[in-house]
This record gives structure tokens, sequence and C-alpha cells, in this order.
């Protein structure tokens, strides 16, 4: 490995740590940051700084938000009978770029996972629940991550908010659209016959 | 395109403006930051600063460099006789990765381009001809990029150079090692004939 000026060194073990990039990208955005004016380094800076500074959870769904109460919540032309249960903030933006959904949302912050000893205890799972007992919920859409932590974290939810007299149901599992049967591993192939719906 | 908050939208449009990163890797790296620690935040924003701030370019050579003289010029280790001429600072370190070159470097900071406007007022050139006119020197290698501007600005400097009594290179273009000859462009494999050598 070639010497770097320390500065240029430390930036590109810095962007090394962001997730994908390995050496030679993390250089060429080094690379980039030094041929580009001050004022663009000056904003990303700030940028990275504000998200930490400025960010917050909504107090009722936790999902990331920079005032107390998120965009979603606030919303009152949303679906306030359903509420979708995700992993992580991110996951909203893939369900809102469809359009089609007008409910609520709540962000676990996580999945069961008895290896990394993450329980419960760990996951927004009691303000869930409380949001449940308020009455105004009818349907509970488990939209966890379709892997072990993410089956094992939609069971454990199913079994404990059914008593409470609501709906719930799981997103569906298949093969994606636009991709060919041929590609489907086994257990996607298995849910998406298991999943099958009369034309 | 889902509403993010703020800070949010505005990190992951900084992202936006790294080279390689679109809206789906800018996403992917400002949901990384929110999660990590405020000090991973703070460490990468203060080597962005710093980057513009405490580098500079070498005084003979131009490289990049966080002293007057940078590291290359400095030793006296390296051979004197040869400077290797690039277009980026970035290109040293793919020379300097193959550790057998053991000579100096000259960085032009860009190429010939009369379409961009760029002529050779506008590149290093000028110091160059002064590092030669020193009279150390005895090979000046051109290694600017394989491409109209790079080779315009390899035949201009030759024709300068030469006349003050130097051997001026170029390097060797062909196929690259371990490739296919199936895969080379006519071009290339035109300039692999071309500079093919007697075994």
């Amino acid at each position: 490995m070639p010497d770097f000026a320390e500065p240029l060194a430390r930036l590109i073990t810095e962007f090394k740590h962001l997730p994908g990039i390995g050496q030679k990208s993390a250089q060429r955005l080094a690379f980039h940051v030094l041929r580009a004016g001050r004022e663009d380094a000056q904003r990303l800076a700030q940028a990275l700084l504000d998200v930490k500074d400025k960010l917050g959870l909504c107090q009722v769904c936790n999902n990331i938000s920079d005032s107390q109460i998120c965009q979603y919540c606030r919303d009152e032309q949303r679906d306030q009978k359903m509420i979708c249960v995700v992993e992580e903030p991110h996951n909203i933006i893939g369900i809102e770029t469809t359009r089609q959904y007008q409910g609520l949302y709540h962000v676990l912050h996580g999945a069961l996972s008895p290896l990394r000893a993450i329980g419960p205890e760990q996951l927004k799972i009691k303000s869930l629940v409380e949001r449940i007992g308020a009455g105004r919920v009818e349907e509970v859409i488990l939209a966890t991550n379709p892997n072990v932590e993410g089956e094992a974290t939609a069971v454990y939810l199913s079994k404990l908010l059914k008593p409470l007299g609501v709906k719930v149901t799981r997103i569906a599992m298949g093969i994606p659209v636009g991709s060919d049967l041929e590609f489907a591993d086994e257990v996607t192939m298995w849910k998406s016959l298991e999943g099958r719906r009369e034309l």
C-alpha cells in the first residue's frame, strides 16, 4: 500500500467504514473530495453531523423524525386502522415507494435474535401493544424480513397480538416480479406454491 | 420518492454528489450513519475538512502533500534521474503499487483538451520544463492516460522536452495481463502488435 499523506489516509479509512465501500472506492471518493471545493466537503460534513444531532425517533411509531411525531403519524389522511410493522426505519422507504399502502407504521428497531442476545425487551414491542390497546387498530401487517430472525419475530408478534382482538397478517413470500422461476431457490419456490391464489 | 426528514434528505443528497453513488447507495450510507455512533460521523466529518485544510501541492512535483515537499521528492533513495509524468495525483498510487518504479513524479493536474479549453498554460508544464532544465534528469516517462487527451498531451510534451536533451518514453499499451485476446478492442490489439518485443 503506498503512503498517503496523513489527512488523506484518514479520510480513506473513514470512508472504508461505510457499508459497501472498499479500499479502491474509498480512494476514489477521497480523491474526489480532494478535487472538489471546500464548500462541498463542508456541506457533507455538516449534513453528517446534522443527521446525528437533529433527528430523533417518533414518539408514536419509532420512525426517524425531525419532530416528536413523524410525518406518517401526523397525517390524518392515512388509514388509522392499519399498522405495518417493520424492523428498521429504512424498510418504510421500500413500502412507501409502492404508493399503495396508506396505513400507519411501527418500527421495531431490530428482530428477535437469541444469538445476538436480542429478546422482546430490546425491541419496540411494548409501545406497539399499547397502540393496539388504544383500540383504533383493526389490522397489523407484519413486514419483518423473510429470514430466520424476521420470521421468528413475526411468529412471536402474531401470538402476542392476536389475543388483543386484531387481525394479524404477514406479507407474501414468493417469486419476485420480473424474475424467472429457474432462479428461485427451493424455499422461495415452496412459499410461492403455498401462497398460491385462485384466479 | 418518499419524504425523508430534512437532515436525512440533505445527507442523501450530499452522498449522491460523490462519484459512483446513486440514490439507493446514498440512502444506504445515510441510514448507516444514522445507526452508527455520533463519534463515527464526527470523525468522517473532521476527516473531510482536514483533507481540504491540511493538504496542499508539493512545490516540486505538484503531488498532493501535507508538507511543502512530498514524500517522493524528499526521498533521496529514489532515482533522481527519472521523472514519471502523470495526469492526476491518484495515478501515482497505481504506479507505486507495482513496487517497481523508483524514480520521481510530476503531476500535470489534467490533460490537454481543446474541447474543455484546457491548454498547456492550464497544466503544470512550466515547472516540469524547469525541473528538466536543472540538468539531473535523464529520462521522462509519459504516463498520461491512453485516451485522446492523454495521447495528445504525451505528443505535445514529447515535442517540448526532446530538444532539452532528455530521453522521452511512453508507457506501453497492449493486452492487459490475465485478459483474453478475444476481449481486446481493435486499437488495443493494434497497439499490442505494434509494441511487440523480441523474445
